[in-house]
């Protein structure tokens, strides 16, 4: 294993995202998943001067079974005029029970004299005096030089200083933060190089993604000599985000060879990083790294025809290294081997050998344009195109029930919101069913009164739940004439698919939408037929 | 200016996006926005392979009118044993009516052999006569070397024969392709500045995020030398996405004082990036760099209050310069300056120097910041921000008609099409009139009554047409629950306007639109309220 620390500051510097708010309990998760990951370090929060940060690491002692990783305390060097020993924040940095303590100090002149309001020489007696007391207490300290970067260009001298008396002091690790995030690479490794040059201290990096950069910028950082680098699980953080932890330990792992997590433990970042999204409630970016549902999907046709030959000559890395998968996209773009790679996915195998599986392979082309033409787009509609295989494949799907009819009735008067009512008349399990469902929206209404009707038929259903739902207007010459395409995500817990219906009627597409998704989840968990 | 090639390949590699899915219009729509953010070139399509991109460049010759940009037709070098002159899909990008050809050449060997499947000298050939032949007719010729650096690993020396018969045939760029995305900035720098060693060609870059640095590498290829670098907006594309243009041209400018684009046309950035986004009908990154709604949102307590001391000491750039702002980004579009210039435009002049007009812009703008809260924006709701003014500043819009209520019942049973029927009972003209519509859909019926209903009060509002409606669900963590937003873009025949509703229920919303769009339309055409 490498030397280098792998230091996670989600809980910390990637919780100050917009719209990503985690309780004590969501922590105890997330840092849960992040041992499992294999880190080295996990920075819990900043106890003392949040409750929630005192409380997460209070409970963390009793409830947290740590098998890798060391929890840091984050916090500030002791205030202006002070004594570190009576300071009750870092106090609280003791109390936490914290072996490890990351202060965060100043380096810039003008941050130290216009935002902290003390002299440069304070400024240097507050670093030297909180991590000495620390380190008197039996401490591990690590320093976060705020705004590095940025002092280093500013008063080159004083951020080295800054530097120099922490690491004099004690401090095992010095991380330089690009706050900011304004940084690019070249300027990076210089400024690393530099201050390894001039101190014996573990030099870390901890970066920020405002120019796009904080990868690449980690990545120079280490190049140039640093050993400890910071960053957070799928990039969450203030503005830009943070480095993401995983691109950057992927990318030190598999492309330049440092063994940093065991490959086992690389291997479930894919799952992780999900579990970790639906902790933070913060939609999955598709487009992550490594890691993103579709970092290793293809939808060009010009691929797909090579990727049978060789799938290597189309991917940067194996995916399985990552715990992810190769997934081919069923478009216009695309022909017969994106869907022989598809069928194999799901298990439907057509080698395309014979001229039986040829045939077959012909027919689901010919569907699957003739419905592209028609407005649909199995790209982003998984389940829908693997129902339409299990349809052309597999002599027809599981015949669950039958519809009679469906009514949706919207209304308004006044000034209160409209209300949607919807009647849907379905045979399930030998009984006709008549169910009536309200909604805020016509399709909130369909979807209650169709999963009322299926109920007792399938009681497997009530733990489906809408969780997207998208629509888009095709052929825009026509306005309101024109067809509707209606995309829905569906979540049964563990996983979500997605369904799309296309109709001149935006409600006749959310309905047939709606259908493919309960048929869809039905298959998923194993139910038969139940004709009554 | 600087020499430097803006390349922009959204409308080609960023529709291979999963899920993105452009329409003629759509990609027309999106050409005129680069050519406004000034990109030298824009990739189109692939013609003649795709019947959608051949559409787009037919309709482009008439429909487009490009300022600055000059479009590029995209294809492949001839097939194997085939002659240029007579290959159809050469063909097809000369009857483009592009000039700028950009081809696609393959520089890997095994790429040759195994996805080509023909020999290293054929695939030389191919290139050489493609390039001749284009030349010929009087094509500018660029070259995309795909898999390039993929390629000069495997074999370095037929990598670069493929440059050289590229360049030696005529042609002007040779773009290194980073197709699979696995490199790092280190590996790009030293392959761009071998190759350049090599040839006398413009030598360009056009990377992938796979390894979180594509807009790294982009910079590492243009400081080895490189002069073209090639991205897509909002970095669309395959997988993890192309190398984000609009980052990559932001770093250049701002970071490293290259001049790539007018300075007044990057600070469009932000607006082109969101405008494409509701084209592409993919919600906006919001942690994009520059130009991501939270690029420069700050929620660090810590950060707050330095940041009324000197806001330069917590951002790596003026928002300014790329059209975004500290706080709110689509509020900062309708702050005081535009609402001062539309009140003007609008004859309700605000000079914005008296106390008086400084309250009533104030009030102005915390009207457009709650409507923003709940999920309005106006910058694609010109009508409706009109009307929003002329209610806030002019004492009320003209009070036409009255509406008491709607309902639309939409019903579906058995094999036929779902059917919409609405009633509208409004008071216009002295008289209360109830009418009912019929309509494919629901809000085709409720538009459909609600003229019929309006049409012996004003008979000025039959010749005004729904052309466009789009809907997007916002806060998709409830799905069917979330909050709408509907756009409609209406109209009279010679000018359109687009208006926008917000509601729980999707026909609620719509209603709204329509409602907007009836009103602004009678205001265009002069008509006074008639209230019988």
């Amino acid at each position: 294993m490498s030397d280098l620390h792998v230091y996670d500051t989600t809980l910390r510097d990637g919780a100050q995202q917009e719209g990503l708010n985690l309780s004590v309990t969501d922590k105890l998760a997330i840092a849960a998943h992040l041992d499992d990951l294999g880190v080295g370090f996990i920075e819990g929060g900043w106890p003392g001067a949040n409750p929630k940060d005192t409380e997460f690491f209070r409970r963390a002692q009793t409830e947290l079974r740590l098998k890798n990783a060391t929890l840091a305390a984050f916090g500030a060097t002791r205030r202006a005029g002070g004594r570190a020993d009576s300071d009750p924040l870092v106090r609280a940095l003791l109390d936490s029970g914290a072996s490890v303590v990351t202060l965060v100090a100043k380096s810039h002149v003008s941050h130290v004299e216009r935002a902290l309001r003390t002299t440069l020489a304070e400024n240097l007696e507050m670093i030297r005096d909180t991590v000495t007391f620390l380190r008197g207490e039996g401490r591990r300290v690590f320093l976060d030089a705020e705004h590095f970067f940025d002092g280093y260009t500013t008063d080159r001298a004083y951020a080295l200083e800054a530097v120099r008396v922490a690491a004099e002091s004690g401090a095992e690790v010095i991380a330089l933060c690009d706050t900011n995030g304004g940084m690019l690479p070249a300027e990076v490794a210089d400024v690393v190089a530099d201050v390894l040059a001039t101190t014996s201290a573990r030099v870390g990096i901890h970066c920020h993604n405002d120019t796009g950069c904080a990868v690449a910028n980690s990545m120079a950082a280490i190049d140039a000599g640093a050993t400890h680098v910071q960053g957070t699980i799928n990039g969450y953080g203030e503005r830009t985000g943070n480095a993401n932890l995983v691109t950057v330990v992927a990318n030190l792992q598999i492309k330049q060879g440092l063994e940093l997590l065991e490959p086992h433990r690389l291997a479930e970042a894919t799952r992780i990083s999900h579990a970790i999204s639906e902790i933070t409630n913060v939609a999955p970016y598709s487009r992550q790294p490594y890691v993103g549902s579709s970092a290793f999907a293809h939808k060009a046709g010009l691929h797909a025809s090579a990727i049978k030959v060789d799938p290597d000559l189309y991917q940067h890395t194996d995916p399985k290294a990552v715990g992810n998968d190769m997934r081919m996209l069923v478009s216009d773009m695309a022909g017969r081997a994106s869907i022989e790679l598809k069928s194999r996915e799901l298990g439907l195998d057509l080698d395309g050998s014979d001229e039986a599986d040829a045939a077959k392979v012909a027919q689901v082309l010919a569907r699957v344009k003739d419905l592209e033409l028609r407005g649909y787009t199995f790209d982003a509609a998984d389940a829908s195109f693997e129902l339409l295989l299990r349809r052309e494949l597999n002599g027809g799907l599981p015949d669950y029930f039958d519809v009679e009819s469906w009514r949706v009735i919207t209304d308004s008067r006044g000034e209160d919101d409209a209300l949607s009512e919807a009647t849907v008349k379905v045979f399930a399990a030998g009984e006709r069913v008549v169910t009536t469902g309200e909604g805020n929206g016509p399709v909130n209404a369909l979807d209650h009164a169709l999963r009322e009707g299926l109920s007792s038929a399938y009681p497997e259903i009530a733990h489906l739940e809408l969780v997207d739902y998208k629509v888009r207007i095709l052929d825009t010459e026509h306005g309101t004439d024109a067809v509707t395409r209606v995309l829905i995500e569906t979540s049964d817990g563990s996983t979500t698919w997605s369904t799309i219906g296309v109709a001149a009627n935006i409600l006749e597409a959310s309905w047939d939408a709606l259908l493919e998704s309960v048929t869809f989840g039905l298959i998923r968990a194993g139910v038969a037929p139940r004709r009554g």
